[in-house]
């Protein structure tokens, strides 16, 4: 079995960080490589950004169809995942998709820690898209006016806030550039903390096994 | 004032049909031109098919910016959209979010006529995103086993379905391709039915006199 | 184009300030003339209120009814907005219903700025009848343990709170009273700012350009 | 205890009925009259005429609320309902509000059986207002290409095809005019069926007992 | 008539105080007793409490069945709800469902006043079951950081805290260890405060004199 | 890795073709044995049969607990699951919630083809529970007025009407007793076909990989 996991942005330090996380996961069960797109954002965080990188991403997918058995999109807005479901007969999951629905299977509601107060509505909108909204306990990003250790002091503290007054049971990491700190995170927290990443690959490296993938019979047509 | 209409895909005939509805609702009383992109698809109706739009899209606006006091997407399946709003501080309007919130208004539910039965979760999905399902009569397609004296005969048994079937008390028409069927339709049907074109009109002309435009503080950020 | 815009309460210097916005909004582009109803409540606060204005509401239109090519009721409880639209062919939009829907177009979420606490409850009613709360960040009034300069200052300070901390991206004034206060408001707080009248004044020219009004097939029968 | 049944239409026909069906329930355990609006239509059919019905409505309540241990409101669309509530301090309860929340405990979904096609809009939005939409199977009125024998042929008709169709489980009727009707139908039908009278005297006879009314905190403040 | 209360636990003292609260209530206008559950956990909190208690409770409805008219389960989070409404074709009626939904008519929205924090989400899930989340203000516990002379100072605080910061109008003791304490909390909070072993008393002697209970049709057919 | 398949049943044929299905899509990658319940019903149709799986279940679970990796509830009403989820600290999966989860990710909306028209309102009950009515086309079971060669051409029969009528693109197997079905009714329908042991097993075998499971915090705290 052969995953292509997609890093919609053009940095090569997040999709070496991306792979190192599969890879670990994938345990040498399967083949998986993260590739990312030359010529796209540094960091997806607007609608255009998004635009910008749907073509290298369909190019990517294309020139591989026949080489992979499966496609994972690893940013956590799920960017131009309804197209790619659509372009390819090859299961295609997205890390905000998988992460949330994994999520909302192991407590009562979930919080999503976020980059930035900026990403908290575009977030909002993709859960609502797919239903989402009432295991949904909070969309939090960090406090700006707190200074941090480090990015993960910060997101720790974010996950605390989340938990406590929002009443949130399982932590989902928003960003695939936070990748790594699930477990120790964790830890610290006692509540499940869900790296997109790793969601996406049991879901799809399940489809795989199972055959099946994305029905085309009208939404997602060609 | 000047309004810019962006026909997202490169059909001709059709940003003609589009032009001669806004002019003739424009009445003269401000300026209304209407541009396809080229190198588009010759019809939106796939999720590719809005990706491969958004370059030329953005494009012309970026080049129009300057020149033009708002803009409207000429594509009931409002693509990139959300895009549009973010990288120009004009006013943008979709003519399905327009013709869709119009019709609210006008009744206690509407329907929408589209195109193809393909289009039809498609157009849920939007509907959705619109918060609107609530307000939703159906969206239905032509039956495909009948065969129709014309394009305009099919859409208006259609109408009469939603009418009569679904308890439809607006009928919004749900391709860009439709513009100018609107009062023949009405006449028949006896019920208000929406052109988008002309929706969008109405909000957009509106938002330039009020001097309004998208609000920049997170989700349309640029 | 004639529109007569409906205060239904019996104050005059509200319905001059009414006036004042709308004649300045339509610019001599059609005459624009506000009426109040006299014998009805100096404020509509209650649903007695609005069960008190109704007759003479019903009287205005049917009255003026020949003479008008549409109607607003200028309080941001659309109080009676059913009947309206049911006892006319006219069409009529209330400011509530009007500016909440625009409001819903410009940003991922609207705060409603609203006169006292007691009116919260009323206001979120009608955001629920309108399909809306899902595109709802919040409905707040002034803090009454503070003291403000003058009202300007205090809605102000409560706008400010709704972007905040409700993550408003557009502002809604829930009160004709406020009438006037959008456009300074707007500086401050740098999101739209939403006066009613204007925003029904521009749903219903463009309803009665388009030559489109209520639809009488079932729900608004009279 | 002594309970004042509104019938908010002048039919002395219906008032008698609705006595009748009440008097019978109440078992000499209480005192209960109904009274009709001298100068109300009637039969309330449209929003106007909830409107018209409205002064008298509060007069009869201001009139009798020192003789009155509560009132209901006798008209399946529960019309002033709102501002009976608030007007007076004593419980008020409309037999639309009072059945449909009763038949969402008694099974998995319910049907309104109503008058007309014209009165299902109206009744879905009422529907809407009482956060029922979830437990509803569908408002159906009776098929007016079929000629019946009698009326109540007609409602158990339609009563039948909401069980079969649309997966009903409790049927209410949607209508003060259909009093009487109930048992006779359950006999028929195999599944519970609420005469709306029947089930606002249920509330509000517990709510008197209980010496609980409408909170006065906010929305129905006076 | 009479009623048989079903304690889920098997405390003696909170059985004596259901009993005492209901015969007060019933005013020996009919015969109600409460029974526990022998070898039931002694406070239900969890779900495996509600499963453990579920057989005691059938053998309790299946060995009185015919000596009672009705069922109440008396413990605030409904247990086996569904299981006893379709095993007997007598009526029952769970407090957690009779109190919210009597409390969403009598205000605009309520809150639930609970044990503890970790009952929270449970009760959220049954007020979602009962499609009365967009009633909901709020479900609290008291704040464990505080130190209350008494329990009833306790859920007095709480509720207070309700009321000002989420808008409460209506309160709802959600558990039936707070029996007895709705009538002094009700004097202090100027709301209504509602004890669902009450309520349940409320709908279910209506359902007895009205003849009606559980739809057999499908969802409880046993 | 060791997973344990709890029949909540008490079925032995039923039982062993569970453990084939999952035995071919284990594949000897890890062991996976399913156990019924002694004792149980044969069937889990009506919710006391739920009720009287449960101790049997809760000791199963128990007393396995140190021998396995996970467990999954292998019939698709998910019976007790709250329950599971609750009593140990390893994941629990029922075969439900993860087909239609995994369903709402194959394509626009999903059917879930249903044994009998008695079990379609506690199907929509759970689908509730999970917030997934959004992405329901429906619930379907045969037309039980036409005969079929067996119950293969029944359930394809059903889902060929999901797919037609209710514009379903994903095909849900409602009832474990089908499994074995899914790739030949696949074949037939062209739409992507869920067996629920095997999206189960997806999820469960993911989870244990990943070292997560049920958040403790609050609502499944034991």
């Amino acid at each position: 079995m052969r995953i292509l996991i997609i890093n919609p942005n053009s940095d090569e330090t997040m999709t070496k960080a991306i792979q190192e996380t599969a890879k670990a996961f994938a345990n040498n069960e399967y083949s998986v490589i993260c590739k990312h797109i030359p010529g796209a954002p540094k960091f997806i965080e607007t609608y255009e950004d998004q635009t910008v990188a749907a073509p290298g991403m369909i190019q990517l997918v294309r020139e591989n169809e026949e080489d992979f058995d499966g496609f994972i999109i690893a940013c956590h807005c799920d960017p131009n995942l309804d197209t790619l479901k659509e372009i390819t007969k090859k299961p295609v999951v997205g890390i905000g998709e998988a992460s949330m629905k994994i999520a909302s299977m192991l407590g009562h509601s979930f919080s999503v820690v976020s980059m930035t107060k900026h990403s908290i509505p575009n977030k909002e909108a993709l859960i609502k898209k797919y239903h989402l909204l009432d295991a949904l306990a909070s969309v939090r990003s960090p406090d700006e006016t707190i200074k941090y250790e480090n990015d993960e002091a910060k997101f720790l503290a974010t996950a605390k806030t989340t938990i406590n007054e929002d009443l949130a049971e399982v932590i989902v990491l928003g960003c695939s550039g936070m990748t790594g700190m699930d477990k120790r995170l964790e830890k610290e927290l006692g509540v499940p903390v869900l790296d997109g990443v790793i969601c996406a690959l049991i879901i799809l490296t399940g489809l795989i096994k199972y055959n099946v993938s994305t029905s085309k019979v009208r939404r997602y047509k060609a």
